[in-house]
């Protein structure tokens, strides 16, 4: 990045007033995250002090009382909650499993949504499948009273680790009601992990009322790998037992701070994380670090006395990981109140170094944002590309929102998502604060000229 | 990435046969390099069954041999050893530490070169500066008898790490006869680390012979700011106490691998990375991952099936960390063999993930590789500049060869650098093969057009 920045540093009596002034105020931004911001320390507070906080629990609404305190104190125009209804799924042990064939102990998890073993757990032959076809072409002969165990790994060499992810999830997220439909009596799923390691990932899977709902587990890829090894050899019996259940919906909020706009306060920027998380780490890089760092945009603003011309909002979204309700609900408002948003950026990838944006928005609009490219990349901004958001913003896009998610380096991301590893020291400061940076140095361009 | 891979792909029917394949081998390369290179296992064993391995130590000797003799398993047309002399400093006991004013215990550690405390310890005065010149202002009145603690941080504002390096690094390198000069009897100075922890950060440092040589440590972040506080408050006494000696030089080596060119055999391309490392860690990013990244661009070759033009050489270099012995050597050998080098590049700032490559080079040959960019820029690799290159390929400079740094994301690199925290759990795999595939591109490149 340096010798970007020096070329800025060269030019910059050659670019204009308004170039240098945005060249000036963007690099105080990053000066001040670098130096000045809170977001590691809250981020320290979330998951030392509360941890996990899947939606419903007792830890999701300490969460939603701390930022709500912190907001207030930051002395922010308007600090609010914004009441919703969210599922209440819970895991009541830690889940026991064993490969009988070989006696080999492995790590597995219950899948959130899934239903309960029986207490005595289940122990059935296992058929491997990599793929649904695989499965309709097995059919109930092979599959009826057995264990599915769905193995298709994440793809290694898709650079963006997230496409990798969405080559495979869906066997996490529909593969028991598929197993289901020919008989199967429970299914497992290889852990949505490119590294080879003995932590289970946990994660949404929902159940297709036309079918039984059978219990349904993810099991580490360590363990993915001892039991493909076992089935290749011989017939394979696996043992899985685990309790946890659903209760009916419960209140919780979304938590929102804003700060109006000087010549617009109509017209709002949205940047938001999710304040729940899964329940087996701290929920750190999903999504504590997109919390804070929303939370750090306006906190930034305040510190370097920045007044937006339009109201900015930075929101934390309740339940994206099991139901989406809290980015249902803002949208819903948002309509019901005729609000006119110019744009909403999510950060949901983790706390990594930065790479860029994605614009779910017109050619026009991806354009605009590109052409401030100058004034990022001596940032590490270099990709910003049309592209999806985030899934909290995505209903927004129905009322012609621009939707833009931030994106950092994906490498490690997949190492910690969803399991025991997401957890505060995963997180490397400097990034996070530079991730926080970014966002407020595209807010600060976005409000300066619109899109 | 995503989007300009996708781009890549697109427009493949568009671009000429050569650019095709040049695509398709570097995609190619990469893929192998995500699964089935053997840099992460390699590393492995150096970090996990050698360790740290300081020169003239008889670690470093069993890292020369693991390595050769890991080169010649596979195969390559040439494995040799390059003689040399390297210097033998060893650190003889974990250091001592407490400010005796507070009664608190601190973490430090003699810097490499230092000579040991009395046995007994030192117990004296601190004087805290920040910068030589305030040292010389003090001078010989109030610095004689005394510690001088050096306390000035690496700059955090600064987007490149080692611009911050760089603006604090001549207090550990020079501190201590700086200080000697006026009289103080020992030093210590702030570890070079951006982080606040409880980590020492080791580190060559240098007498100057005009002074008594005095004992020179490091102390942690977090104590450095325990020490400057107790300072600010009042006359501070620290008790220092550490053993370590110097011993004759020993015979050390490079340890080299080949492949023959087929077109240019004499011309040569050096890829290379430091087989020395500090004491305190397990020498992973400082630079173990140098090392297996280099070995594995030579063993992706070998997989792939590509048969490079001119020869390429794969280079461990002894001593980069206090002599820098085993690149002068290399600069020698070059030159009293008369080699011709067509441009040599380093791996020296850790495993991280890939950003790009900064080139020492006349403008033309700057200019040659930025036209490959559109190639390079789907993996990550934005930043390809005008820059430094690596210390153990500095001495080719005099002979006219073009040199080239490997530049990953430097935001996480002084956690962990010189510090016992260089481990390899500290490594990310992906991160580590994608920096082993984006020099391997960049060889191909080199390779197929020149420079």
């Amino acid at each position: 990045m340096k010798k970007s920045l020096l070329f800025l540093l060269l030019f910059l009596p050659f670019l204009s007033f308004a170039q240098q002034n945005d060249s000036t105020n963007i690099s105080n931004i990053y000066k001040a995250a670098l130096t000045k911001s809170d977001c590691y320390e809250n981020l320290r507070f979330l998951c030392k002090n509360i941890g996990p906080r899947l939606s419903g629990s007792e830890n999701a609404d300490k969460a939603v009382k701390y930022f709500e305190e912190k907001m207030k104190s930051y002395g922010f125009d308007r600090v609010y909650l914004q009441e919703l209804k969210v599922p209440v799924w819970r895991r009541l042990d830690q889940a026991k499993a064993e490969i009988v064939t070989t006696k080999t102990s492995v790590n597995i998890c219950a899948l959130g949504g899934s239903v309960a073993t029986p207490s005595k757990g289940i122990k059935a032959e296992v058929v491997e499948v990599k793929t649904f076809e695989e499965l309709d072409q097995l059919g109930e002969k092979n599959i009826k009273g057995k264990i599915v165990f769905f193995s298709r790994p994440m793809e290694p060499t898709h650079l963006e680790t997230f496409r990798a992810y969405g080559g495979a999830v869906n066997q996490r997220g529909g593969g028991a009601s598929r197993a289901a439909k020919y008989g199967a009596i429970a299914c497992v799923v290889r852990s949505m992990n490119l590294r080879t390691d003995e932590f289970p990932h946990t994660g949404a899977m929902r159940y297709d009322a036309k079918f039984p709902r059978i219990p349904s587990a993810a099991i580490s890829t360590r363990d993915a790998d001892l039991l493909s090894a076992s089935i290749k050899k011989q017939s394979t019996q696996l043992f899985i037992k685990f309790n946890c259940d659903t209760l009916p919906d419960k209140v919780s909020y979304n938590v929102i701070a804003e700060m109006k706009g000087t010549e617009f306060p109509d017209q709002i920027i949205t940047i938001g994380g999710h304040l729940d998380s899964w329940d087996l780490g701290e929920g750190a890089h999903d999504d504590g670090t997109g919390c804070v760092q929303s939370l750090e945009v306006l906190h930034l603003f305040k510190t370097l006395g920045i007044k937006p011309k339009h109201t900015i909002r930075a929101v934390m979204f309740m339940n994206e990981e099991n139901g989406l309700r809290g980015g249902l609900k803002y949208a819903e408002e948002a309509k019901r109140l005729n609000e006119k948003h110019l744009a909403a950026i999510e950060a949901d990838a983790g706390g990594f170094t930065p790479r860029g944006f994605d614009i779910d928005a017109p050619a026009a609009v991806v354009s605009k944002i590109q052409s401030w490219e100058y004034l990022l990349k001596p940032y590490g901004l270099h990709e910003i590309e049309k592209g999806g958001s985030g899934s909290d913003i995505g209903p927004l896009k129905a009322q012609s929102v621009s939707l833009i998610g931030y994106r950092p380096d994906s490498q490690r991301y997949f190492d910690v998502h969803h399991a025991a590893t997401d957890v505060f020291e995963a997180v490397n400061k400097r990034e996070l604060e530079l991730g926080a940076a970014s966002m407020a140095a595209l807010v600060y361009l976005i409000d300066q000229y619109g899109l």
